[in-house]
């Protein structure tokens, strides 16, 4: 597992096989906030994926609004298509997910799918239709949708139980056909807990599984967490992002840095919260301590290069992205490998949770038979003793992600 | 709809149908928080009864080491609840829930379902099947999982996709355990995102309705929120109510109230967010302003009286709750009887929501040939025009809730 | 105190001695967010001054540059002041306030007086010089700074103790100018915690506080606290004033409303936090419950028309501002004017924190001798006995925020 | 600056010159927290002191109720006193702080130094004149305060400006009492947003600056921040603690970790955010980049042994404090010696900051007649262009605090 200072530094050059994709409006982002304009020039597509090449990515991703400007004609709108698939070709960049944008233009300022104005739903319907359409030529294999707008800054502004019936309906129309067209493309529902609305619909990932359950074809349907979306409602991702993988529902990931709870900061991965970026790529890679499912998905950066940079910081940007995660992941698999490590972990009893409870075809009955198991159990014994060796545990991971063991 | 003086002031007066019940550990909160000991003796259970009775509450709550402390012998058990139920005999006072207390005692430092420990996973299932037990032999119809220790302070010591299995292997034995029984009894899962532990499992009722989806009998399963839990996570309460009901998982709810994202203060409801208590009150009330569905079970405060107070201030807070509970039902209802607001509500476009997105009947190949849905609507309408009227909505609203309309 | 109906609705009508204020960048507000453009048409500086003359507002404030476009020619620029020194001739409304964006042009990306780059901090001091020879000119007291982008997302980025001391050279500068011009002005800094820089300068009014005691002329400056910006980190704002006050340092407020820790939400005051709003008034109207001091500066609305609205709305919510801030100081007013609070503020001892803790003239000898104070003090007597009755005083509160009494 | 393996590893072993220290209350917390009790028996001071001393540390701290509990009688004070005395003569180790414990006991349920009731402050005052002098006799050159339950859970409980002049009151009168009786030592005021009080007084070290300078001697009073509490209000404790050296206050520092806002977790320092734990170790030891001043103080650590651990967890965890400490003090000087980041800074012009905005002996007056400066000064470079490098100036401080570099 150790590795020389070569294979070390070579470790950290991205190719395509680690497979890092960027949202065009990430590295398009033309600097434009709430309190100023744009500090920078319009990003060509081009140009854009090109530039993500020789980087060493291999995928990029966009929104219907990021390629052909909204209102675009129907021949702005091929001219683009056709310059992204002439340097998709060129290039060797694929398309693994399209999304779509119904946030920006005034028509959606009350959301697409869930806007209290029908007529702008059904809208909101034909765009996606036709992105849809769109991302099945270029061959995506995920249709992410992110509800930016879909929510209220007021809470009798919106029927919430209505607005999720509106939502189910979409996502119901959208499977049919997907199913209907024979495209073997899966949805992936991007939760926000707020910003740009006061409350999002479908807060955390949690609301968008649990709503996914609702669904006609739940099978088609799964989540696209992003870090500091779950991070600004003060949530662990990797908690969260286990309990996407245990059911089965983690079908694309946004991954980036955010420094608290506080608005959708969009930064470099690892740029955020460290700790939980190691245990994030430890768990994407390496599945459960205990064997549960790995991610095997693109690595997907959803970030905004700093709006104090100029053009030479948005690939400076996109290159620490890629070079984060893979010392992270070269971390990880160190600590993963460590016997001292893996001694802790033993003390720590983590590998015991993966023991049933009950014994093999073991009954309630049996179990309340058990004496052991409560009349002569010594509770007592965990005061003053029996403890977990946790701080042990986060130490050695400490330092492994600090890079000062081995 | 307009209340004379004298009918405003009765329906300010809590009677047993309002339903109003309290865990016996809010009134019996002895003041003991990370930085102090307590400042109140010990209430005795037969004297709480007794004074919510008086107070107008309809029932009492607990868990099993409210009533008697952790460790007692049988015999002390039996004591407690022979004066429990003799409590509830002379008072007409009911147990609608009971509850189970896995985190206070030194073996469940690391939960109880979920413990790293198997050992204490074995022990806490006892300790819930001899609960279970009990509640059903007082009538309750809830039985409440708080799991405030299952989770973890550190990303390494918890393997969450284990821990998800072993949660689930103890609620579906739970499950067997009380169908087999024949009890009528259903389970309510409380959500909470942090505190005591770092992070626990199931951090919101979005997190927690997705889990319950994976069980084997998911309808004897739903959710018990907490205004104060959500709101740590800078949840918006009402909108997470609203997706329960539409889900049919609101079985049991927790009112009180929080301050923003901090620890949790457990104050009386309506002495935190005010404007989210009333919309809340609201839903609870009247349902979904289209008519989705209301809630009918109890309304459950789960509060602490202030270290600050001596016992008068204990049943000055329960009065609290009650009275700020019915004063925003009146208000509530007179926010719906008023023409401007139904009329704003309508400028709003708020029913418009519950038509659906398609016509009767309509095919999503009807909707692709609907010029009007896309190539001849004027989304440009929507700039500098086609206004939603939300402010006007949020104004009336503010205006009732401040009893500063009719 | 008790007002009849028609005087409680007159009480709520807005009159020019309530020296209501609002920014041109507030009603001018075009909807432009992170995620999507504007969804108005640009405000004029005449059709404004107009509506908020009609609206009962006393007072305009401005931006340089929401009056003429960063750029503009003087010629551009004097047609602007002409145009509105016109307007407010028309109106009589006067301008109290006048402040500078050092944060929408490039040039200031990373900050105006403290960007690492001397160059634009020599352009900053220029630009606001400028602009404070237009606050005098057009009468203007306080000149406020807001250093939205004085800050850095990376600690790495920003010498912070050098960032401070640059402020100091600048606000000393422009303290030595107003002096040796004679203007009447004095300087509000505003705080701010993040957003759109991950962590600004002065993040509290506290920090701010402590800065201007560094200054040449502490005299002349002191604050511009904004209810959003302490609340978005989690501090209570009326709190935060009575310091200020306290510490004679609340030269001007910012009034609007926010729903905890999150995005700068800039709603309509009251919208937001309604309990601590009602005790901000109270606070600003009334003075310390034992009669520390109140405000008398304009009652300034900071705060942004929600995007979902159009042109009525903009009105709309101009006019809630006032209406709510005049509701809450009429309930406020009622509060303290109700026995049974009086009766409860006694109960709480809230005025005995205003008697001084040693006697008249008593050193801390004679209270080393007093036994009474240690070796005869009975502490256990606050064990389950002297509660505060804070509960009761709360609950009475918010029965007089929701207009339930008398 | 390249240490050989023997060199980094000999540097992570602690020493007495690395002057640190640890509260009494760290080391013996037992566990207790808002929903369990004690896990861990009671600590014996001298066990200890002899424990820390093996680690490596310098210094014990500690409340008077830590060493002897509430109520003790004389004798049993001395006798505890005594024994502590012994055992740093034993050890060596010196009792560099010493602080009081005005929040426990119910008597200061409202608080000490501001509680509502006079007989509480008089009381309080007592209690802290005693200890001062027990700290004078020990040598402890600091007293520390934190006025945990200086706050309140209501808007109206509390008089803020009275309750800051009764602060007032009783720091003067402790100022002076240490200058009569010449004792060598100065105060250092601990600020904390919220917890146990739903607000507390002086919420941030901005606001407790900002105090300070109201007192008699301001002098003789500096603060002593806590990692975690500044950021449980969201806030930069780097960037905070710059303001304090800045202004001369940094008097004492509390290191430990915090994961986000919320409850108050004392994680061991690391554990947290471990990036801002990075750029305080640089501030701290090196001072600012360009020559502001560095800590000489004690390195304080005020944490929590996870309740999960037994005895053994809480001397790894005081372990893994220092290790901690000085893993991260050594990748700052790395950090700081690579040429790369020198080359990095100087692009970022950091260093430009340093320098004064306007030149040797400029006057406004010349600032105004400089053209360059304004009428010729090219903004608009700086849009696409004039990029500060910020993103790449931050991967390789991420780059070094992984270990990932040279």
């Amino acid at each position: 597992m150790v590795l020389t200072q070569t294979e070390f530094f070579m470790s950290l050059t991205p190719t395509r096989d680690d497979k890092f994709s960027f949202g065009l409006w990430t590295i398009g982002y033309n600097g434009t906030d709430p309190f100023g304009g744009p500090t920078r020039a319009p990003l060509d597509v081009v140009h854009g994926v090109e530039k993500l090449s020789e980087l060493g990515a291999y995928g990029l991703t966009f929104h219907d609004d990021d390629l052909f400007a909204f209102g675009s004609t129907d021949a702005e709108r091929q001219t683009q298509i056709d310059r992204l698939k002439q340097a998709l070709a060129d290039t060797g960049i694929v398309v693994p997910m399209v999304t779509t944008n119904l946030f920006s233009a005034p028509v959606f300022k009350d959301g697409g799918f869930t806007s209290n104005d029908r007529a702008v739903r059904r809208f909101a319907l034909r765009k996606v239709l036709r992105n849809i359409d769109l991302a099945a030529e270029l061959g995506a294999k995920t249709f992410v949708m992110w509800g930016g707008r879909e929510g209220a800054e007021y809470d009798t502004a919106k029927d919430v139980q209505a607005a999720l019936e509106r939502y189910r309906e979409a996502v119901n129309l959208l499977g049919q056909y997907v199913t209907d067209k024979g495209y073997d493309i899966r949805f992936a529902i991007e939760p926000k807990p707020n910003e740009p609305r006061g409350d999002i619909l479908l807060p955390t990932l949690g609301h968008a599984l649990a709503f996914i359950e609702t669904l006609e074809r739940p099978e088609l349907v799964g989540i696209n967490p992003e870090v500091g979306h779950e991070q600004m409602a003060g949530l662990n991702m990797t908690a969260g992002i286990a309990q996407a993988l245990y059911q089965g529902k983690l079908f694309h990931i946004d991954l980036n840095g955010q420094r608290g709870i506080k608005y959708d900061q969009d930064l470099v991965f690892g740029h955020g919260d460290l700790q939980n970026a190691f245990s994030l790529v430890d768990l994407l890679e390496n599945g459960g301590p205990n064997g549960g499912p790995a991610y095997d998905g693109p690595r997907h950066f959803d970030y905004k290069p700093s709006r104090t940079e100029d053009e030479s910081g948005v690939w400076e940007s996109a290159a620490a992205n890629m070079r984060t995660y893979l010392l992270l992941k070269e971390r990880a698999a160190a600590f993963r490998a460590d016997p001292e490590v893996q001694e802790a972990l033993k003390a720590a009893r983590v590998d015991e949770l993966s023991t049933p409870t009950l014994g093999d075809g073991e009954s309630y009955d049996a179990l309340l038979a058990d004496r052991t198991s409560f009349e002569d159990f010594n509770a007592d014994a965990y005061f003053n003793g029996k403890g977990f060796g946790f701080v042990k545990l986060q130490q050695l991971m400490v330092e492994h992600l600090m890079g000062a063991r081995g």
